[in-house]
């Protein structure tokens, strides 16, 4: 077989498409800050609709805010392939996390419609509604309402730290994008590939450009809160005071204690720690700090997360402390199927590509759950992510998209 | 000598006059949230001049945003004595923290003109710009510049957490208060006497209502900057990540341990704990902390915070940090003098006194630079202060002002 749709993925249009889906919401360092339903996400949604309607293609959103763009098949009444990812970014990332499976999902419909090959199977481009999980917690909302993970009602009334609810972000989005019809949340789906930059430094450093995605490495994630008093910094004696920053910094390098592991597999991250009143001369009545934790032996992982509680209780001295579980995603695997077929592809194109677990999540743990689901990787610079510095070369973008489209054109065929 | 004035304090319109302007920045805890230079403090302005100028004070303001009451006296010419303390609140703070020392100078004027008395001196009645220190670092900003100890254009530059000066401050509160004349900064001062709650629980504990201060325990304040490097908190290895909070935490829980003594007289506090970019899923790239340390004893003062900036580089580990020194004030001590006409005035008044020592700052350290300087403490509930549960009764703080009142007289005759 010849990768007849992968010659004509456009290395240079992908590239400029990533340049300026980068202005919405683009930051002095020469990164993103486009949060969840922020208005700069809706202009890179407005943005990426002007392209695919160039094309023909029809956008939807549906009651989660996630974002679709249809290339109707020849059959429009068989369940479609779906591909895919986020135009949501942390308050500081990068130029590629989850904008390149949008944008090489676009480039692939575009490739198929230059070599005038019209798939049996509808393809949808989806951006996923709140993958980073940084405006409203947890992350990854949309593709867990679509999956049924996660109710639609729990997901509406979550609200970011400004008290502004997903509900309310929903309707800001609507209002910013009216001409988006509105879908049914869910639905069958044949098949989803999403195609994503690594976020680690393995690709790179083997000298592979694609990454067959065995699956996903286990995250549980919690929130502490620890609660003291305020009270005067220059009056109150030590032996009065419930200091709530004291308490919760002992209970951080407990908890690091803990989860050394001399292999350097747990993943172990406060990444957000909140002071209450946060003024010099006060002594802090409440920190809320929260726990990434992750670890590809979902039993490692359970045990680990289950002594968040007791570590965090015993540290506590004066103050009160309680420790919810957010979310708990067990580690997973993708069917050898999706992993063979995009090997095929990989090979067909002529590129290397080596298997490689994903130590990020990805929406594609929600999908994986509703079909067939696959993931693809190509290397980032130095690993980085997360950053204002990430970055990935043109290169390599197109051939994980020439990858993608081939992959598609066969789940599409079927 | 009789207590002619003191007998014209009236009680009930002191308390009401506090429960008055707490609702200047009320919270729903019953606290007050009025910084420095905010709508709030400038509305709590305008209801003190409404009382004021009922009495016939006139209003004025300088530079530096210090808001004086005049009370002529028969020698207008004669250098004048001034009292008050500060109208602007910690983000959580209490009823009567600073509003205290402000109404019950004016509280002692009224008693005055009800007397029928007339000072040779004229007395002025004084909020001071930004004692607190919580929205613009450092506190007590408007007696330092009042005092010539802070140079007027360094202050106006400092600007809030949002990026809001000083200077832009001021010009919201002269927009804010437009019918109040600009005074010239500084000038010749008689005497200075602030009546200030407690903040700590020694006069409730021994059954006195009035503290003569004897001085006030030394301060320093510093700054800890940590630097490390944003990344992804699924994919970075331990080894490879430069984790801003967990150096952080290690500083902090270093810094205790090295504070630590038995006696429990050094206070150290770290009130403020900012973390960027403070997501769940981001390894923090930095950590800006704030440090609070005070003794009565100079020398210890001196020697323990010299020792910050090396407890904090051996934390350190794989990230930056740089300590910097904000402010430094050694203790001081009040003119006998002045503690011995405050002890007169309160037994003259019928009030048990005792001699205190103040845990907290107050802008009469930097007045004690300009003119004999002297304190009156009253009693607040359990020592609590810099929190919503801020308390004091009636009758206290109608004792406290009968002392002012009778100190404000006898220090205006001379």
């Amino acid at each position: 077989m010849s990768a007849a749709i992968a010659s004509r993925i456009d290395e240079a249009r992908l590239w400029e498409r990533h340049m300026s889906i980068a202005r919405h919401g683009a930051t002095a360092a020469g990164g993103v800050n486009r949060q969840a339903l922020s208005p700069e996400e809706a202009s890179a949604r407005r943005e990426v609709t002007g392209w695919a309607s160039a094309l023909g293609l029809k956008a939807s959103t549906d009651a989660a805010g996630n974002f679709f763009l249809r290339l109707e098949g020849t059959d429009p009444s068989a369940a479609p392939v779906l591909t895919g990812s986020h135009l949501d970014s942390q308050p500081t990332g990068g130029k590629f996390d989850g904008v390149y499976g949008v944008l090489a999902g676009l480039e692939s419909v575009e490739a198929m419609i230059a070599a005038k090959v019209r798939p049996r199977r509808s393809i949808e481009i989806v951006a996923w509604m709140n993958e980073e999980g940084s405006r409203f917690v947890p992350g990854m909302m949309g593709s867990a309402a679509f999956a049924g993970a996660m109710p639609l009602e729990e997901i509406l009334g979550i609200r970011d730290a400004a008290g502004v609810s997903v509900a309310e972000g929903l309707a800001a989005m609507k209002q910013a994008c009216p001409e988006v019809p509105e879908r049914a949340l869910g639905g069958p789906v044949k098949a989803y590939v999403e195609a994503h930059i690594e976020q680690g430094p393995i690709l790179e450093r083997e000298g592979f450009t694609i990454g067959i995605v065995t699956g996903i490495q286990g995250k549980r994630t919690f929130r502490v809160t620890v609660t003291g008093e305020e009270a005067h910094a220059g009056t109150s004696l030590r032996r009065d005071r419930k200091d709530a920053l004291l308490a919760a910094t002992q209970m951080v390098q407990a908890l690091v204690a803990v989860m050394h592991d001399a292999e350097d597999v747990v993943k172990f991250t406060v990444g957000r720690f909140t002071v209450q009143p946060n003024a010099p001369s006060v002594v802090p009545s409440s920190v809320v700090f929260s726990i990434d934790l992750r670890h590809p032996d979902s039993a490692v992982l359970q045990s680990l997360g289950d002594r968040i509680p007791e570590i965090c209780a015993a540290q506590a001295g004066p103050c009160e402390v309680k420790s919810e579980k957010l979310t708990t995603s067990m580690s997973l695997e993708f069917p050898p199927a999706m992993r063979q077929l995009i090997g095929a592809c990989a090979e067909r194109v002529g590129v290397r590509s080596m298997e490689i677990l994903s130590a990020a999540g990805h929406d594609a743990r929600y999908l994986h759950t509703v079909c067939p689901t696959g993931m693809i990787f190509v290397p980032c610079k130095d690993g980085i992510s997360h950053n204002e510095a990430e970055s990935a070369t043109a290169s390599d973008l197109a051939d994980g998209a020439r990858v993608l489209a081939e992959a598609l054109l066969e789940l599409s065929r079927d």
